[in-house]
Parts: structure tokens; C-alpha cells; sequence
């Protein structure tokens, strides 16, 4: 868009949209405290300085100016929120830009999916740009609506529908040099590659990094961070309602605050209760001060850094030409956000979002509304022959979502290996849904907290296929049948009865509700949970990575039981133990 | 270009083509001296670290290896070497990128000149990417070979002959909103803009801004470049032959060393003599660090800064996936360079050019090798009528590029208007070359310094139309005369003898010899010039911008005396005093 146009107001011949007087605003390209009038016109910064006329004069003299917040990787769909609502939340803590990676939907909706969140984005008072999702499937043991090929990835660059190339998950596949990924890489060439690369280091890591990725949002430690940072990664410091990075990694930060130029903070996965908790960017910004971030740094990684990472050049500070996406905070130390403008337009205050963005109902999606057929209870049951001594089993352990793979003795009911209350072991099922086969697959769980009936969501990464973990088959039927009915979401059910539900009828990973009434309805199935001994939000979420075959070890999609690290499919009965 | 096919040699599974061992080298990501092993495989650094097998060890104990430097303005044909031969002088110097603004040619030689840079470019061991020529001609009193229009922009930067936009120097188009200058603006909106905006400020800075400008080379104090930073440019600090500013800029960068992302250090314009005597980009990091700038910070503004500010992201840095451009130096505070490396192979040892890149004969060109039709002396005569009784007469003063209108009583002989040398007024010839014409324009300059004789150039900005200075008519003529028979060039004549004489066959710019015959010529040159009391290179180089239009007040273009600070074209006789 030429700004030609905005010229007059630029050199002060006409009055322009909004000034904003006794403003001290964060320069991030000085990195400083400057105290100037900001004039914007259509949205747009025209001025800094003295002298500038227009129609409303916004007082700032209560707080800090700075740009507008910029979320440099997320997975909107993890909110449970439709982007619409998403908003809605995010934005009155400031966020103004969100880079998006939407794997999730990619997941359960394919190609039709991206293309939906791109268009459920319009209009917003936040820009979300999209990552094509490099990794879809996450693996060949899970089941997605459909691959999104390195073809579909050119196809989303060139329609606009992405604007980079989503987290690059496929590690291996990049340094071993397989095909279809460096296909995938050869599209993005001329955009941003983002990365996923845990622990990668050495060898793999130039490897990796020869294939264009100049991101990782995986560091969790400040010797993993150093490497990136010095074989030329951008380093995203991820601080988000299950991975936790901030406090790891702040420590570089606060000890060589140039490095801010490389940083940048991330949210990857975010809950509306972690946002509401303690804010979105904002919240990075006052974490990253408190761990000794010097506070214009801190909010260089939250403004320009992915800015210019990102190759937005029309944003990221406060200068003319830019977009007047401003936030007035009470103070960087605080990051408490009073005011949010967006092209120059209130659309925040005092926390609460200005414009009504209720979700509305959604398009139909491929992937979504079909009749899966869920198991009957006799499906459920797993008989065991003859040689069938010992089970493989996942072993879980506290907050983590690496298992183990156990290997026990069943516990036998009328010739069917059941879960067991009293070894806290329970049965779990995931039944295939995004191609609507109902594909059965059946395992178990030690260790998983629950005491009695069955918990089931259709919110388990990557594929999002229907997964249940229950303690006894009703219950499980129970909840399988629940989340059928809904096209998707959270159930939690003791044996005919279904104590609560939540439907994520967007793609079957998001709900059509607010921030708030999703709050209440999450604190419904929290209670519901706890009732049958199930911690509720943690034990949800840790249901919810069962499935990810990419993360070892023993892992159950609808294929079955699989291990990465083992080189594949494992067996739910065996006849002897494994030998060590 | 995939990197696919290196992956076996950045996993250590094949023997690369070379390891750098024993290395130092600057990490202009973490700031940092590493110590590491890097390691080459077909021109791109493959690894960091022990391990690497190669065909050939180079061993750097003696120095700190850095990325090749990367020169952020300059033009080429200010050096009156052609690419070839600009190439083998500066290489030497560690540089291996340069972005170059070929103004110059485009003025003599039109889209055809810009297309011979390129094309002269092609094969060295030096990448030289071109700016498209924003303002040719620089005004409307200039006679260019042809404009330079926004479809030639276009045009230039669709087929690839350029890669941004040349500095756009018509700095009130921008601000003003001139329909050619923006659409020219437009057609580059995602390239980089670059910049050239002396003493812009305010709400004119603004407007400049609003149409997409970047970057400014034309800050001569600190105020100003502080002005430019805070609203968002790159700020280039301009050391060059001509115009130093490095000395007035240097303490913001040594007081602030975080501003080194912000910062390139660049040329514009310099000579062979420059070149020997400081080098090149590593003659920058050499004086930055002398102005008490940290060394890695003044590094940065050579390498990874330009890199980043130009979007040339394989290079700048020193790490997996990059280019192995690559120099040895003994120190970055002497920043003698002892070896070059371009893409991996050794270029230059100990300041010598290890290819031969004698300049070849050069291409037939537009606007050259035409029959131009210089004055003879009866056309020379400046002859008066009854009213004339004032001269106008460009004011010079030493050192300066900038003159005053001086309005004097003429020296009269025969009826004429005729040089004085005992009033040190020369007459002062432009004969139009570009077009063929002939077209001449008359003038005076007061204080030029030169006492007899002749000195002639077709090197005079910005349309370098063939330009002389001289105290007798006879000596103009053959000095006009010897610079058409040679189709471009640098003639001293005295009488009718040609004293020195240089050829600029290459429009009309460039030699085609290398830099040390260059210097041996031009060293004859002087030696002439100094013998008709013309101090040489200095008044050379104030003689050739006598021309520029742009530059206030009064100036002689083939289309008579203009003056662009009070509106436009000056008679050349008043009948009486201007009034004050």
C-alpha cells in the first residue's frame, strides 16, 4: 500500500487522525525512553514530534508507550479458541501480530483446515500470519485428515494463505536428507523457516540448519540456547502453559542483553487460564524483567526482534510509516496493559476487548461432522489367547509427556486383560476419526491419574483422533459415544452417566465460546474430573500427548501401540518378557 | 540453491573440501571471539567444530578469520575502474560483497550502462549486487543518455539486473509527493530503498519515510544520525574519498555499541590512491575502532549488519549454511587482511589478487563513441552586447562542493568576456556528450584553482557531459577536442599541446586499466595539472562536481548556469546588479 496519500498529514498541512500527546514511548531502535507526540492517519504512524494537529488528542501521560506485542509462535487452536475469540483474549494484554502454526487443525482438517483459520482470521483486531504446517502427519504411525504435502505447501504460500513455513518438526528428516522434506523446504526457500529441533546439536544441528531453518523454540537450556545462538538461530524463548523455558533461558538475556536482537519470546501453547493468569507478550515481558532482563531488551524480543525476524517491515516500533499498533502499559517492570490501538484504532481498555467478537457458528469442515462409529463395549474388551502372557503397557510419569514402555502382567477378567484400579492401571482407546474409518486401537496406562470412569477428548496431538482413558469399558463407551455426538471435544463420564462435557465443534479442537464461559466450562469438566480422581486441566493435557508418536517412548495412535525410538509398531500382548 | 547434496559432509560422514583449523573467529551473532574448527564444502560452510576431515587444512593460527566484508553503498565507476579491475583492488582488502549504485553509468549510457555493470560483474570473485538508479537524470537541467523511468526500475529489477533501489537522492520528490518519484518508490516496495536525504528532519523526514526509505549515507553529524536511527533507518556511515563523516559518527557507535545493528559502514565514492592507502571496508572497522568503537561492534557493520539490512542471508556471519566468503586478518584493530577466501577458494594472499582479472576491452555502449562536436575557439567567445554589463559567475571555495552566485564585472577583450588569471576567474565549457548533441554552455567559475592552461573531464556529475575549466580559449579548445577524439576522459592542455591525458573508454567513466596503472596515470595527470598551477586530484574532483544540479547554488550544466535553490536556470550576462 502506497502512503503517498498520507503526505499532507506527515508534514503537518492537515490535521490528522489521533495524536498522541505526553507520550513517553519505548524506541526500540535507540533503545530508549524517548518523550515525543505520536500523529497517526489511517492507521498508520505519520509523525513523532511537535506540532501535529488532529481530531483527538489521546493523553499518555499515565503510561509507556510501545508497539504493539508480537507472538512469535503459537498453535492458536491449543487456546481452544477460535481465532475470533482468541483475540478477543490476547488482545487486550496487547498482542497486536501472532505468527500461528496451524498444525493442530492441519491435523483434523487438512489443507481445508489452514484455509479455514486464515479465513476465521479476518477482520480481527489482530493480525495472525500463518506457518504452512511442514509436518503433517507428525509421523507415518498417526492419522491425519490428509498429508499435507511439500505441493500443498507451495499452494498455501501462494495463495496467502501462509506466510512462512511452520515449525519444522522433522528434525531427522532434515539432516538425513529425506526428500519430502527438503522438498518442503525447497517451496519455502524465499520465506521464513521456523524450527523444533530439541537437543539437536553437533553435526545434526549444520545438518539442520543447511536446510534453511533459522528458528528453534525447543531450547531448555542455556547450553542448547548458546549453540543456536552461535551457529545463527534465532532463538525463541518459550514460555507457555506446558513448556516453561523463560526462567531456563532469561539468564543469556540478562547477562548479555545485546543478544535480544536474536530473541525472541514465544508462547507454542497457551491456555485461556495461563493467559488469564498472567497476561500473553506482556506477561514474557515482566517474566523476562524479573529474571534480570534489562526492560527495554525484554521487549525487544516481544516487539522489534520478530518484527524483523519475521520480515514484517511495517511493524515493530514506533516511527513513521509504521502501523499504529500501540499499547499504553502501566510500566515495562508491570507490562499491565491500560490501553490497546491497533491501525490506530482503541480496541482494548482497562483489559476488556472493545469490539464484540462472540464466534460465531462455523463453515463445515472436512473431517469434522462425519459419523464415527465408537466402540461398543464388547470392541472395548481385549481377549487375551492363549500365549498372551504379558501386556506392554505406557508408563506415565508426573507432568511429563515422555513415557516408558512397561511390560506386565495383565491384570484378567473373563479372559480379557482390563484395567485395574487398584494398580493404577488403565485402559486406553483411540478411535480414528478425521477419516471417519472409527479404526479401534486399545492399550494401557500405568500410572495415568484416574481413579474411576473414563475421561475422552478429541484434542490429542498431533492427529486428534478420539482418545479415551477410562477404568472401566462402560465409562469409556460412555465417553467415546459423548465426543461422537459432538464432533469432537472433552468428556468426562462414569459409566452411563455423563458427568461433563465440553463440544470443540471448530475442527474438533476448538470451542465456539469466549474466554469466559470456556473458563467455566473447562472448571465444569476440572470438577467433573476431580470427581473420579482425575486432576483435571494436567491430567487432560497429558492425555492429550499420549498420542504424539514423535515424542517417546510407547505412544498409542489409532495404528496402535508405537515407538519411535524402537523403530516402530510394538505389540499390545506378548508371550514373553523382552529380553534386556 | 538446495543444500541437500552437502548434508553427508556437514555429518561428517565425507571429507570436506577444506577445514579452516587453529580458528579464531568472530561470531557476529553472540558477539563473541570462537575458537573452532570451520569447516567448507563447495563454496558453504558445512560445520563448526573438532572433527571434520578435509582435502586441505588451512591453518589460521596467525589471525581471526571474519566473514568476508560487505560494502553497503558505493559506486563502482567513482573508482574509474571498471568491476573487473575495481574487483582486484579491493578483494585484497577482505571484501567479497558489494552493493554498488550504478548512477553514474546510467547517466551516460542509460538501462543499457546498468545492464554493462552487471554483466562486467559476472565471474569475479566478488559479488556485486547493483542498486537500480533512482534519479537519472538528478534534475531536469541535466542531460542524461536517457531517464531512467519507474518502468526502467522495474524492468531492472524484474530481470534481475538490480536487486533494490539506488539511493533516492530526490529526497523533496518523496516528501512532496512527486507522481515519478513514487511510482518509482512503488514498483520497489519489496525491494530495499535505500537512501540519501542530507539534512533531512522533521516532518519532511517523515514524509520521506512514509514512501518506504530505509537507510541515509548523507549524515554528517551526530544529531543528525541520531534523528535518522530513532526513526527507524539504518544509518550509514560514510567514509570515502570524497565526503568523511566516519570521525563525527563513530563516538555515537563507541558510546552506544548496541547500535551496531543499525549501523553500516559504507563508501560511496573512492579512488584507487583511497583504496591503497587504507584499504577498503577493513580501512572502516580499522578507523571505527580507532574512534573507540568495540571491535566486534565496528565488525558488524561490515558484515552481518549490511547482510541483514540488504536481506542477503547467506552471508554476513560466519556459520552453517553461509557462504565461505571468508578473510584472515592479523587483528581487527590493524585489520590487515592476509588472505581472502570467495565461496571457498582463495582469492588474494598478503594483498594480492591471485586471478587475473586484467580488464578486458569492453562492449560498444550508448552514448559513447559518438562524433560529439566540440566548440571551436570563435564558439568559445562569450561576446557581449550594449546591456551586457554584469557577468554571473559560480563562486568556489576550496574544498567545497557547494558555491555561491557571484555577479561580477566582466574581463572584456575584443568585445568578449574572456578568463582572467589575475582575477582567478577561468571560463568554464559543457559540451553535451550523452545525446551527441554538441550542445555547449558557457560559464565562469571564481577561485578555481588553476592559472594557465586547460583541464577537461568527461567525469562531472551527475550527466558527466564533457566538462572543462580553463583561462584561455585555445587551451579549452584542445582539451575539449583530445576528450571527444578519446570518446571520454581526463586531458591537461596548455595552448594547443595536450600535457596528460586519460582515457575513460568504459562510459566514459571507467579505465580499462588495473588499479596500478590507473594510479601511475593519474599520478602523470597531477603531475600536468600541478604545472599549470592546478593542484590535480582536489581540483579534479571539484571541477567534476561543477555540474551537479542538485547541489546548490550555482552550477553550469550543457543547458547553461542553473541555480536549484532559486528555482531554476541564470543568465549568463546581467544588464545590472541583482537586487538584495
Amino acid at each position: 500500500m502506497s502512503l503517498k496519500n498520507l503526505l499532507p498529514y506527515a508534514m503537518k498541512e492537515k490535521p490528522c487522525d489521533a495524536v498522541f500527546t505526553n507520550a513517553e514511548f519505548a524506541n526500540l531502535y535507540t533503545m530508549e525512553i524517548e518523550r515525543a507526540d505520536v500523529a497517526v492517519k489511517d492507521g498508520i504512524i505519520v509523525g513523532i514530534g511537535e506540532g501535529y494537529e488532529a481530531a483527538e488528542y489521546i493523553d499518555c501521560s499515565d503510561g509507556l508507550l510501545v508497539p504493539g506485542f508480537i507472538e512469535g509462535h503459537m498453535h492458536v487452536e491449543s487456546t481452544m479458541m477460535t481465532p475470533r475469540a482468541f483475540a478477543a483474549a490476547a488482545v487486550p494484554h496487547g498482542t497486536s501480530t501472532v505468527m500461528a502454526d496451524p498444525h493442530e487443525i492441519a491435523n483434523t482438517c487438512g489443507m481445508e483446515g489452514v484455509r479455514f483459520m486464515k479465513r476465521e482470521s479476518e477482520g480481527l483486531p489482530l493480525d495472525i500470519f500463518y506457518g504452512a504446517p511442514s509436518c503433517v502427519p507428525a509421523s507415518c504411525f498417526e492419522t491425519p485428515f490428509e498429508e499435507i504435502t511439500a505441493e500443498g505447501i507451495a499452494e498455501l504460500l501462494a495463495d496467502g494463505t501462509c506466510t512462512h513455513l511452520g515449525e519444522m518438526m522433522n528434525f531427522p528428516g532434515v539432516y538425513l536428507g529425506d526428500d519430502e522434506v527438503w522438498k518442503k523446504l525447497e517451496v519455502s526457500k524465499d520465506t521464513v523457516i521456523t524450527g523444533h529441533a530439541p537437543g539437536v546439536s553437533g553435526a545434526q544441528l549444520s545438518g539442520y540448519l543447511l536446510g534453511g531453518v533459522t528458528s528453534d523454540h525447543e531450547c531448555s537450556t542455556r547450553k542448547e540456547a548458546l549453540e543456536k545462538l552461535r551457529r545463527g538461530m534465532h532463538l525463541m524463548i518459550r514460555q507457555g502453559a506446558a513448556a516453561r523455558n523463560l526462567k531456563d533461558l532469561a539468564p543469556l538475556l540478562a547477562e548479555d542483553p545485546r543478544l535480544c536482537v536474536r530473541c525472541l519470546a514465544v508462547s507454542d501453547d497457551i491456555t485461556p487460564a495461563f493467559m488469564r493468569e498472567r497476561g500473553h507478550m506482556n506477561g514474557c515481558v515482566r517474566e523476562l524483567i524479573e529474571c534480570g532482563v534489562p526492560p527495554l531488551a525484554a521487549l525487544r524480543t516481544t516487539t522489534l526482534t520478530p518484527a524483523e525476524y519475521f520480515r514484517l517491515y511495517d511493524r515493530g516500533a514506533i516511527a513513521p510509516g509504521k502501523r499504529a499498533d500501540l499499547a499504553l502499559v502501566d510500566s515495562l517492570e508491570n507490562c499491565r496493559v491500560l490501553c490497546v490501538w491497533k491501525g490506530g484504532k482503541l480496541v482494548a481498555q482497562d483489559g476488556k476487548i472493545l469490539e464484540n467478537l462472540a464466534p460465531a457458528a462455523v463453515s463445515e469442515l472436512p473431517g469434522i461432522h462425519k459419523t464415527v462409529a465408537t466402540p461398543t463395549p464388547d470392541e472395548l474388551k481385549i481377549k487375551l489367547g492363549p500365549d498372551d502372557k504379558y501386556i506392554n503397557v505406557i508408563g506415565v510419569a508426573p507432568r511429563q509427556f515422555t513415557t516408558e514402555t512397561l511390560t506386565l502382567e495383565p491384570t484378567v477378567e473373563g479372559g480379557c486383560a482390563c484395567a485395574d484400579p487398584s494398580r493404577r492401571l488403565a485402559k486406553m482407546a483411540v478411535v480414528e476419526k478425521n477419516r471417519g474409518t472409527g479404526r479401534l486401537a486399545l492399550g494401557f496406562l500405568q500410572n495415568f491419574p484416574i481413579a474411576r470412569g473414563a475421561v475422552a477428548s478429541s484434542v490429542a496431538h498431533d492427529a486428534h483422533n478420539y482418545t479415551c482413558a477410562g477404568m472401566d469399558d462402560l465409562s469409556m463407551v460412555t465417553a467415546l459415544r459423548e465426543l461422537a455426538r459432538m464432533h469432537g471435544g472433552v468428556v468426562v463420564a462414569d459409566g452411563d452417566k455423563v458427568l461433563a462435557s465440553l463440544e470443540l465443534p471448530a475442527g474438533g479442537l476448538m470451542s465456539l465460546l469466549g474466554a469466559d464461559e470456556l473458563l467455566e466450562k473447562l472448571a465444569e469438566i476440572r470438577a467433573a474430573a476431580e470427581s473420579i480422581g482425575c486432576p483435571g486441566t494436567e491430567a487432560m493435557m497429558q492425555l492429550s500427548f499420549m498420542s504424539l508418536s514423535v515424542i517417546p517412548k510407547l505412544k498409542l495412535t489409532d495404528q496402535g501401540y508405537c515407538d519411535i525410538t524402537a523403530g516402530g509398531t510394538q505389540p499390545l500382548t506378548l508371550k514373553d518378557l523382552p529380553k534386556k
